[in-house]
């Protein structure tokens, strides 16, 4: 599978996700060759906005462009949107992460996969149908 | 131009009028094409959430698919947005219209021109930047 098909296989899974926990959800075009700055998936329920920005990766780090995830956030903010990176690990599940645990590192923000368990959000939590326990 | 490019030359205008006025804009992946019902643009602001149907048409009628539209009316509800279709006429302007303005006529919701433009609203009124007169 090329990194676009599981790209896109994780998108597909996540909008599933989402649908079926009865929000209107939508998938972006063109992220990355958009010249808006957008995230990649949205979901809406009466009123409320959730902004993700979905990364299916392998390995004990997630980097995210510095540029990219600056003009997300400022999306997501201008949009009244939640913001929330949705790292999919192949064969095992997903983390939602703010983007607030990233640090910088040169031209990219970057997570471990030990910080982005600690500091995961259950879907449920936040798409608000569950409290933090 | 064929119709698909008269049809993206429309959703690119209307996303630039709409990222003019402030907003948070997205084009939507694979209308049409999609499983999941969805409007062509989606503009959000602090919260507030505007879903647009987009059609680039000559001619003294609109027809828009009865199922296609019920479906992203449902979508507009569930989301708590505001459901405008944004009728581009080539070389003219835009006209917004709420989509209880159409009528059934078999398959499709039509609606002329003549009505089109008695009914239509200012896309500055449709955002909230200005009153209705």
């Amino acid at each position: 599978m090329t990194r676009y098909d599981k790209g896109a296989n994780a998108e597909r899974e996540l909008i599933k996700m989402l649908d079926s926990r009865g929000f209107a959800v939508l998938r972006v075009a063109g992220s990355g060759v958009n010249p808006l700055p957008c995230p990649d998936v949205v979901a809406l329920l009466n009123g409320k906005i959730i902004a993700f920005e979905c990364k299916a990766r392998k390995g004990a780090y997630l980097p995210i462009q510095k540029e990219q995830m600056d003009e997300e956030v400022s999306w997501a903010k201008k949009a009244g949107a939640i913001f929330v990176v949705a790292w999919k690990i192949p064969n095992k599940g997903w983390l939602f992460i703010s983007p607030e645990i990233f640090h910088l590192a040169g031209k990219n923000y970057m997570l471990s996969l030990d910080n982005a368990k600690k500091h995961a959000i259950d879907l449920n939590v936040i798409i608000g149908q569950q409290s933090m326990l």
